[in-house]
């Protein structure tokens, strides 16, 4: 089922909830006008539509080829990947004097989530070069950034990130990998698991960016450093040279992303890997604290990506698929079914409301990085901080919650995998897990978001929460119960208050066995947040006579959602308040063991 | 990971909360003692854990071949098969004068969910086995049954439900296969897809149960005829002749259950397969809708058993994966994370009250069948068929996040396979979709099972969870919050109540577009008694000197269940009251198409 990138909903969200007239009056981004940012979507969605799309379900099913330390990737990959480059896709944030298109990341999240939602296994490949450019961009000296940046920012090399080894997975500190100095550069020896993309064969050269630990470097987090190691050395000319030190030992055989090699690799068997350190020694893990924000909202904009796949899937299924008619009269199609309906609903509304929170979220890194105001900085900065987490969290347990309800929708055809649903699935399962789990998004959110500014961030999004709610009251516009938006909005603004204040007098463990609960709430009442402002918004529009039928359905999906998405809110205050205790009296014994 | 039978749970569920000792005195069933079940279960138990479990990785990797028309099992699968023929393990309750074990319902909801559990791909063929016997035993002449019972109840043969065609699944009034009379049989032709179990090398014959229409049958649900289709022509003297016009055209590519074959089966290519009609012409969808309780409720248990395997392989990982140490000290195993015991605690309290309820609608089945008096079949009557929906739709719902939640607790290895977390989400995902969907469950909940009866099944039960609050509220025995308890329970009466009143007062669409919120909620409020009940009879037991690590946990799993599973239900009932009219609200224009 090919993909079609939601436009329309895209440059409604940009516009109306981000403030992309704003942004393009940042410093470096005044080339971002509504109208060439228009222009650079619809491109980008004709790349997902028709590049991209057809190659998700041949490549799940070809899967990858593995021989002796090399990867293949599946038919037609390299060939979409070089277009890519040639298009400029590759990296839409970096800087115009690397070779980068320089858009805003509000824009960016829009071109990610087609190009996730178009096929997640390949775009792995350009999100995790990103990474690379950031870290060498933030934090390496100009000599690398001269040899390495120029490249990874074109796609010509690809970037990856070696953080896990097999102890050491959500927990860092644990990590082993050893660097010995040796002249201007060092020796890397180690092993990590779960590389995305470390071995394959789209590009000439692939820089890894790795974790290690120089010699007498301080125990935990505090002695781990960062490291370019290339695939193939880079001479002084810029030519390639010799094959670094550096083997894939094996791929994972996997639940899915089938066409995205995850790499076992092995630096240092033959003495070491040539590696260079980025920035000063024993920080490399406070820059990888620094990228986190841009990795995290990426995944949760693939959570969002693949939810959109799905709900399109499954809509067409239903339009298509006859069902329960009379002996008399043909079938009607499942949509409608009121139960198929309200499957679909969960899915477009849910989908809707997390992609106005993570596009805000990316809306406030622009902010936070270039307004001209320090003020207006350190808000955004802030506000970021605060919504990543559930914009990573949310988005991406209702992108796997979206694949499931989209193969139920197909009934036995989901089950069966020529279908293609059930490989949204499969894909969007891992979401949830890589670039920190669920729980540790929350425990992000509790801790380090809530507890320690004792709530300030979060009382600051509140505020805003009520502002709309009383514009929401104000409205007398057709097509929408504006009092019960309203009141949704007011609830909650309340509830969120409410769980801050208890979080923020809590000294136990409890915020921790609360902390998936609360991060759940917290993305269903900010996005009550988001669909009630964007009701209130294409009410504006259609007032105006710019009206449209994605417009005309949002009033109707934020009723929805009101109705059949938020009241799970207050149940998860509830169980975040009061169950947390319950969860602390469970002891081993009483699993048996 | 290997499944071990959770004997001790199974054990208490049967005596305290299910009455084994008042179904041991049914007539009929007078073999079924304490003592003699316990003695059957440990059996069952070492074949589950010892025979099943070890191939239900292997299956799962190595899947089915297809050749000609033909299946081969995985390796081991015959053998296995082979044993549990000659254990008697096929057919655990047809009748002994058939050769069955003549075991009751409820016992052998314990061995279902154990082979299931064990291995969903191989339980199934038994399973479809069963539900044949059934449709022989209940329906078809004598001479049918002499014919085909003997060997379908020992296993020798197998049997297969063959109901669904392409324009024909959740609505079988569009069936279209045919049945011609000739002679004292008939000649079927058509086409049957997704027929589990449809063609494999396990047994020497096949016995397919068809849903077909004789010539000028009436149209629509009253024109279906059930008949018997063999794979091979029984003669006359019980030998095998002729293979009969029935050909497997192919088997379905999966997302899980990989060694279970899904056949579509061509009938009648050449000029006609041989059939028998069962009972009455234009009766089959009213028998297999008599059939359905006990079919539905194995599919059920499928989504217990695989949430129990689900849960051991998730709490063997925790108490074995270290992270998050200090740097001086060794790190704790994961399951000393809060939010990974929550996880758990998820699985085990929620797999534990859907046990006890699966395994209520089993005992209700042993009474509506076999109790003396007709007030009590009656009344057992009604509480299967309020039941079994809720049964079937919660259980596979919680069976799906359970494996879901297992894949999340094993972090990045949940999504590699070899680690055997992502097949149990892979295997029950299926189990919210066929003998049922969710929807079709729902509605049958809130339509036949609810609006028919002007609620009084249900009020039956909300009369029986009072009475289990008003016990909890006398309790003092140490180890829980009885007065908690009892709230819950008495708020889970409530929230039925209150439901049930607003069902049986609409009449539009709303009841099927709130149909599947009320279905979880009913799930979750039965689940609410069920532990409050497990807590009261275990409290009885620690407090008679009877106690156990697993009775002493079950009073923390019924506290932990009440805050942490049991408030989502106020919620859902807003959803299903509020909700349905936003449901209905939604167009397909909404959807962009």
């Amino acid at each position: 089922m090919a993909y079609t990138a939601p436009l329309d909903d895209m440059l409604f969200v940009l516009e109306d909830l981000c403030g992309l007239d704003a942004i393009a009056q940042l410093p470096g981004l005044e080339e971002a006008s509504p109208d060439m940012v228009a222009a650079i979507l619809e491109e980008a969605g004709k790349f997902a539509g028709n590049v991209l799309s057809p190659l998700n379900v041949t490549g799940d099913q070809q899967g990858l080829g593995f021989d002796d330390g090399a990867v293949t990737t599946p038919t037609g990959w390299k060939d979409a990947y070089d277009q890519l480059v040639e298009m400029g896709w590759n990296s839409p944030t970096a800087a115009p004097d690397h070779g980068g298109m320089g858009l805003p990341q509000v824009v960016n999240a829009c071109i990610q989530e087609m190009f996730q939602g178009a096929n997640m296994s390949f775009q792995l490949c350009p999100m995790l070069t990103q990474g690379a450019i950031e870290a060498i961009e933030g934090y390496a000296s100009d000599a690398l950034k001269e040899t390495y940046l120029p490249n990874l920012v074109s796609g010509v090399w690809t970037g990856t990130m070696n953080l896990t080894e097999p102890q050491a997975g959500s927990d860092l500190a644990a990590i082993r990998s050893k660097a010995e100095p040796e002249g201007d550069h060092y020796r890397i020896s180690g092993q990590k698991i779960f590389i995305t993309y470390g071995e394959h064969d789209m590009a000439e050269n692939i820089i890894h960016l790795v974790l290690a630990r120089l010699p007498d470097a301080p125990a935990g987090v505090k002695g781990i450093s960062l490291f370019i190691v290339p695939k193939f050395i880079v001479n002084a000319d810029g030519s390639l040279g010799d094959l670094n030190d550096v083997r894939c030992v094996s791929i994972e055989h996997k639940l899915g992303i089938h066409a995205s090699p995850t790499c076992t690799l092995a630096f240092g068997d033959k003495g070491g890997a040539i590696g260079y350190l980025v920035g000063e020694a024993n920080k490399g893990l406070q820059y990888m604290f620094a990228m986190m924000n841009n990795a995290r909202l990426n995944v949760g904009i693939q959570g969002i990506g693949v939810a959109e796949h799905a709900t399109q899937h499954a809509v067409a299924y239903a339009m298509e698929r006859k069902q329960g008619g009379t002996p008399e009269g043909s079938a009607p199609t499942i949509m409608g079914h009121p139960d198929v309906r309200r499957m679909l609903g969960l899915m477009a509304s849910r989908t809707q409301a997390a992609r106005i929170l993570a596009y805000r979220a990316a809306a406030s890194l622009d902010f936070a990085h270039r307004a001209e105001d320090a003020e207006t900085r350190a808000y955004h900065q802030r506000r970021v901080d605060f919504l990543i987490p559930v914009a990573k969290g949310w988005s991406t347990e209702l992108g796997v919650s979206s694949a499931s309800y989209g193969v139920q929708v197909h009934g036995g055809m989901g089950f069966v995998e020529e279908t293609g649903a059930a490989q949204h699935l499969r894909d969007a399962r891992i979401t949830t897990i890589y670039e920190g789990t669920t729980g540790i998004q929350a425990l992000d959110l509790v801790g380090r978001k809530i507890a320690r500014d004792k709530g300030e961030a979060a009382r600051e999004i509140i505020a805003e929460m009520r502002k709309s709610a009383d514009a929401l009251a104000q409205m007398t516009a057709p097509g929408a119960d504006w009092a019960a938006l309203s009141r949704g909005v007011a609830e909650a603004a309340h509830l969120m208050s409410e769980t801050t204040d208890w979080l923020v007098s809590q000294n136990g463990h409890e915020p921790q066995a609360a902390a998936v609960s609360v991060l759940e709430m917290f993305g269903i009442t900010l996005g009550a947040w988001a669909m009630g402002d964007a009701a209130l918004h294409a009410a504006k529009r259609i007032a105006d006579g710019r009206g449209s039928k994605a417009l005309s359905a949002k009033l109707n999906f934020a009723g929805f959602y009101m109705t059949n998405v938020f009241p799970q809110a207050r149940g998860l205050q509830q169980i975040a308040m009061a169950g947390a205790g319950n969860v602390l009296t469970l002891q081993s014994a009483d699993f048996g063991v």
